[in-house]
């Protein structure tokens, strides 16, 4: 009893972390400037630990892609020799306080935001969304991926950094509470954000540059529906950060998938993952691509849902069922069940829908072992093959055996 | 027996009117190039007719404010001696194909964007928002409201229409379609819609004019969640004076308050007004101010319920009630109770949180006396005094009698 009160308070403790933190979006910077220990042959990555081996055709193409762009191989077979030579390095983004979207490849030159959470004095980075269709982080490395990448490095970064500058950073806490009330969740539903994210930038934007790089990235804002998915997810890694690493704490600091494993890390745990075998998401799919092209879950995105929002906030965006698939009324449901496996509610996300209740918050892996309860996840989905892109959206949950592995750590550890 | 066959046929044609329209914001001109009849000397105004002696004190305070405006007066006293010694005319926006939000005073150099609802050849106006706090449309006229004024005209208004132009316009429908899964109703909250509106134009802008003075437009955007508020009722009143003039329909076209009356028109009943005294919303204040200081009802902006939207879809708009009073449950109940007297659902309109059923549409004056359930307007509330502005957010309803008396003279007329 003594040992069950004592974890619970560490829960309270690492939780109070996550309610009191403060991520604010203070610039953009080129991912070797801020990135600690980013250098130019380290390719970052989603989820936990991968070697170029086990890595799933998604991933692979955007690890070809991004040694493109770096000019570290000049053709898919060259870049495939690079690493197969052992020139270059992976490591997982949450490595290097980062998070990436899918594949989450992220390199040295690559612009990233950058988000401090002051209450707690972590920082942490995201890359820049590319925008929809054939794209880096679903594995594509086409010509107009690269070109993409080019123009985000050299125009839209500079300028978005330079428009925070004089925006003075933007509160991601309020502007996360506030897309809550207006339809998203946070995680696949980005709209509202995406568009206070832009609306506020605008001015700062025409202050900052050219008008017609201004003009292209407000166009680029205004075409991309997750452009604030990137930053809402360092929000959400700043936050977490702050409640990792409080001794006994059963609450899990981050969910990520490479593509080929799902693994979690637990606040009491240090920095060991628990990994399995990824699931593959079930959803809707676009015109052309069915279930059977879909890749095993992939991405850090899941920082969303370990922070309390995306899946554990669907009741706040039921629009999103035209999307994912299911109903409104499941939307709501997604979101109550969550509240079974955590130790607390966000009271600065509060769901319109649930009467303001706040969103489900702490991951506890005790109570998902108990109760059999996974986490939900809203996901984009990958095809599985390299380069082709999204082909849809749906839902997923991380392996049982994820929890019950961190589960019996824990209780060695305690024992 | 035909008879009612004979109503409920014209009804269907009114309605269906409703549910085609395209209305599309085309541009932003000076009023008196653009409404038909618009000239120096004569002050729109909200509502159903009225004259200067029985005008409440904010459209009282707006009319001051336009003569100031205008140079036809140089301060109040002058302007009420104007007023008085019958040198300028008042009419209603609805006479001009204009609708203007709160007092609705619309005087001839006013910027008004420009809607189209191309399917039926109607074309209606209305004001560029001016904001919150101290403004004409609540009946305050100082000089930081004049000068706002001033730089709407010749900034902001000339500005935004060469963007609108670069756009090639804008779909009001599909924009109010969108706000609608985002937590908007499109009357009280527009945070939604405007965050839309601005990062759609804010490209077109960046390319339009000089950079200062487009950071200036975008920055008037980014702060005012009302910004979509005055062309979504543009496009409304397009929309529904497609509608209008159907023989034997006995469907709402317009519903509209000078502050003083409360008046309907019909689309059967020709340009006829019945009117009877505006109640007092009821709601919550901002801190200072309470119920003793309302205003009347006023303001064209129930043509936004007349339409479908605003107080008949609270339902989509959960987070609304911070505003309005009330709980979520009865947001939903509120849009429940107004299928009650529509006699259309509009598909285009689709509600998330009621399994994407459509806005309740088409307001049956036989239904409402019938069932004695009045439409629901969520609504600003302006300072009974002029100068003064908005003091709170509130629901009310328009009077029985309206729609009595538009039954008996239908009757009469059928008879």
């Amino acid at each position: 009893m003594r040992s069950m009160g004592a974890i619970d308070d560490a829960n309270q403790t690492a939780v109070q972390r996550i309610l009191d933190s403060q991520p604010v979006l203070v610039g953009v910077a080129p991912a070797g400037d801020v990135i600690p220990g980013m250098r130019r042959t380290l390719i970052l990555h989603a989820g936990p630990p991968i070697t170029w081996d086990r890595m799933s055709g998604p991933l692979r193409g955007a690890v070809i892609g991004a040694l493109l762009f770096e000019g570290l191989a000049r053709d898919e077979r060259e870049a495939v020799a690079v690493v197969e030579r052992g020139e270059v390095e992976f490591a997982p983004c949450h490595h290097h306080q980062a998070v990436g979207p899918m594949a989450g490849v992220t390199t040295a030159s690559m612009p990233v935001y950058i988000v401090e959470n002051r209450p707690f004095g972590t920082r942490a980075f995201s890359t820049l969304n590319e925008g929809y269709g054939k794209v880096l982080r679903y594995g594509a490395y086409s010509e107009d991926v690269l070109a993409r990448l080019r123009w985000l490095r050299d125009v839209a970064g500079p300028l978005l950094g330079r428009a925070l500058e004089r925006a003075g950073g933007l509160d991601m806490k309020a502007l996360i509470a506030r897309q809550l009330t207006m339809g998203d969740e946070g995680h696949n539903r980005n709209v509202a954000g995406s568009a206070l994210f832009a609306r506020m930038l605008a001015p700062h934007l025409a202050r900052s540059g050219p008008a017609e790089d201004a003009a292209a990235v407000m166009t680029y804002l205004a075409e991309n529906d997750l452009a604030v998915l990137n930053p809402v997810m360092a929000a959400c890694k700043a936050t977490l950060d702050a409640a990792h690493g409080v001794p006994r704490s059963t609450v899990v600091t981050c969910m990520a998938r490479n593509g080929t494993d799902f693994g979690i890390r637990v606040s009491g745990l240090g920095d060991r993952w628990f990994t399995a075998p990824a699931e593959v998401p079930v959803g809707l799919f676009f015109p052309g691509y069915g279930q059977g092209d879909a890749n095993p879950d992939i991405g850090d995105s899941t920082i969303t849902e370990t922070a309390g929002i995306g899946g554990f906030a669907m009741a706040a965006a039921p629009a999103i069922v035209k999307f994912v698939g299911g109903t409104p009324a499941m939307a709501v449901q997604a979101t109550l069940e969550m509240y079974e496996i955590t130790v607390a509610e966000n009271p600065a996300f509060a769901i319109p829908q649930l009467d303001f209740r706040g969103t489900p918050t702490g991951i506890d892996i005790r109570r998902v072992v108990r109760t059999g309860i996974l986490p939900r996840v809203n996901t984009g989905i990958a095809h599985r093959r390299p380069g082709v892109g999204q082909i849809g959206a749906g839902l997923v949950r991380p392996p049982m055996a994820c929890f019950t592995q961190a589960l019996e750590a824990f209780a060695a550890g305690v024992g």
